[in-house]
């Protein structure tokens, strides 16, 4: 069969390992794919050693490539929402199909661009975009074709779990932490992204177009990050039989879909618990397969080009048939509400300062019972000498998140308690 | 588009489950297959009173559901090899494609069923033959296309996981768990396939397949089974840092592969160590993803049914393509060379009672190094009142298993020295 002919644009970190796949594994891709998936051109700003071209043409001018009648799909690894939506709407309109890494493109702009590629009778493809080599949009799609699916939930951050695992190994603080992280190249100089949750929550708002059929929605994800979390927290929750996590969590419920980004406590013994370091975990819950879990790299050169070469090879074997990125066409896809994050229930972690004296306790007690909460465990220290409060923790029973905060805003106004912090509990089960 | 019409031979658990997911879910599948996935003929020794059938015409010739003109696609769901076999050439010789979720037939008859499909233009995809729920073979053959994989071991057999778990929770026999697996319906009244590894083997067989592109070579995969696992081996082995689990594993390497199913000693932070009670999980090492993790549910109705209509709503999608089992054309395969055992290395346990005196435990020692063979940790209790013997566990470095076994003869025939048991261990990384 005819070569399936590739331009990659961006030959950076992805767009380098994508070009890295595509020449090295060509014989066993071609075997895979059915024909041969021949590199045609190349769009990139500047030359790089590190991705050497052969004789592949390279244009400076992007749009060209998106353009090039020997390309037939193109490979967008450039980032950002500004020149990539151009690439991608050039490309799509001049019949090519596009495959993309680019979580935040397909967060913001994913509707509009995957009616536009059904429009031209293409494919957009993004598996590379959501937990790198983890062939999760794959799972949802083919794998869990038969499910209503109910939740997805997941570490998608691996910058984040990253300082939450050396937060809790080695009792270090988030600032300090942040700064190796960044040393190492696992953050950004500007760390915003990966630590206060938005890049979780661009992958989440895939991950939940694509369980519940749903079109994307990004705006609608509450958002929260780890910059709160102390060495403290991870200690307690230990103390409790607890691991602090950071996840996006997306539950479809009979009124609306939940969507929501924050660190989450989780039983010790869930799997997602024990994902540590850089490493994603995504867990699907279907009604006919049940809980599964699919666990590896979230980010890398080699990881993400794999799925943006799985992608690769999806097209090539489906011929002339567009591939749905969301799993059904975009016309099939049904708006959901969105659940407000008052009308959204968990169960809680409760940390403040308490000062050391008769009837803190019971005040804390009865502002949580006014609101038909109840405690589940709790821990108080004893005072460290001179220490005029001690920190107390308290885990309640599931509540919703109106009535908890009421009750978290009477106990502030206590007398003798301050800075009170909570952080979501979830059981996974 | 026109239905693809689907005839179920078997009204058991997993084919009553696929009956009930192409019933409830019809409009959905409809929507992600592109077309509707039309129940047109079941074949079923008897009726059933769980599965009930509407006006869908049922044949007690299973023979005539795989000639019939009105269906496009078989699933076999009877088991067994004599009469499925049968039944699946049928089919395609009379041009149907066929799901299957039939271990046994795929492993001991699945080089000339493959085939045979291509002959006949079709497809035969069986998913639901590894790993229940998990749409582990889909991961392999689409998400890891890219990759060339190296590694694919797991716990594949759902009984064995669940023996050995409760084993290790609560202390207790092997013969007192397989009897409560056994009233549990976890465990066939004849548990062989499942305790022996047999059943194990068969998935494995089908997993190296796909992973390395190699011809399905089931007789050449080595078999031990849990029933020599003592609960003392899972106490000892949670001592010194491990969970005993029963893995498949298949390695490829420059000069053939390792196939080979047994207990094994992982690391308690390996994931697949943390993976519990009926669950099953399959860890992946390509060359480029790295290492990713496989979940859920490895049995049961809904979640095996899952996995039958995915490949259903595959072959939906891929229209008129025939789609390539094990990823790639039959002629595409390479055979290779697989591997003695006595060529595998790894590190090992080994548990052995010694009598109490002098000098045992150097010529233990003595032994181990004279095959190069050092101890990397060793565990020797006090001897309990009037007890002749002690338990003695030692953790060696990394082996060939020739090496080891000649130790092991040469411990054996130590005076005071008796029961030597040994157990592999993985590292996984």
């Amino acid at each position: 069969m005819s070569a399936l002919r590739i331009g990659v644009c961006g030959n950076g970190t992805v767009g380098g390992g994508t070009i890295e796949l595509l020449r090295d594994q060509a014989s066993l891709l071609a075997s895979r794919a059915g024909r041969p998936l021949a590199l045609t051109r190349v769009g990139a700003r500047r030359d790089r050693d590190d991705c050497p071209l052969g004789d592949v043409p390279v244009h400076r001018d992007l749009l060209e490539v998106a353009q090039a009648e020997d390309v037939d799909v193109l490979v967008e690894c450039i980032g950002g929402t500004e020149l990539a939506r151009d690439l991608v709407e050039t490309a799509l309109r001049s019949g090519k199909s596009v495959v993309t890494a680019n979580k935040a493109l397909i967060a913001e702009h994913g509707n509009a661009l995957l009616a536009l590629a059904e429009e031209c009778g293409q494919s957009l493809l993004c598996e590379a975009a959501v937990a790198g080599g983890i062939p999760i949009l794959k799972a949802l799609r083919d794998g869990m074709a038969a499910n209503t699916v109910t939740e997805v939930s997941g570490i998608i951050n691996g910058t984040g779990n990253f300082i939450l695992t050396e937060m809790g190994a080695h009792q270090r603080s988030f600032d300090d932490v942040l700064a190796e992280a960044q040393a190492l190249g696992y953050a950004e100089a500007d760390p915003t992204f990966d630590v206060e949750g938005v890049d979780a929550a661009h992958k989440l708002s895939i991950l939940a177009a694509m369980a519940f059929s749903t079109p994307l929605n990004f705006s609608g994800v509450f958002c929260e990050g780890i910059s709160a979390v102390t060495p403290a927290d991870i200690q307690f929750a230990d103390e409790l039989g607890y691991r602090i996590k950071h996840l996006g969590i997306a539950k479809a419920h009979a009124d609306g879909v939940e969507l929501r980004v924050h660190p989450t406590l989780l039983p010790k013994d869930a799997l997602l618990a024990n994902v540590d370091g850089v490493l994603n975990a995504v867990r699907l819950e279907g009604h006919a397969a049940g809980e599964t879990v699919y666990s590896g790299a979230g980010a890398g050169r080699l990881p993400t080009a794999s799925a943006v070469v799985a992608d690769i090879v999806d097209l090539a074997r489906a011929g002339a048939e567009p591939v749905h990125c969301l799993g059904v066409p975009v016309k099939a896809l049904k708006a959901l509400p969105t659940l407000p994050m008052e009308a959204v229930s968990s169960a809680w972690y409760l940390r403040l300062q308490a000062e050391d004296r008769p009837g803190v306790m019971s005040q804390l007690a009865s502002c949580l019972g006014a609101e038909g909460i109840s405690i589940e465990a709790l821990i108080q220290k004893p005072p460290k000498a001179a220490a005029a409060t001690v920190p107390v923790v308290v885990l309640t029973n599931t509540a919703r998140e109106d009535a908890l905060r009421r009750a978290v805003a009477a106990i502030s106004a206590l007398p003798g308690i301050t800075e009170p912090h909570c952080i979501r509990i979830e059981s996974l089960d």
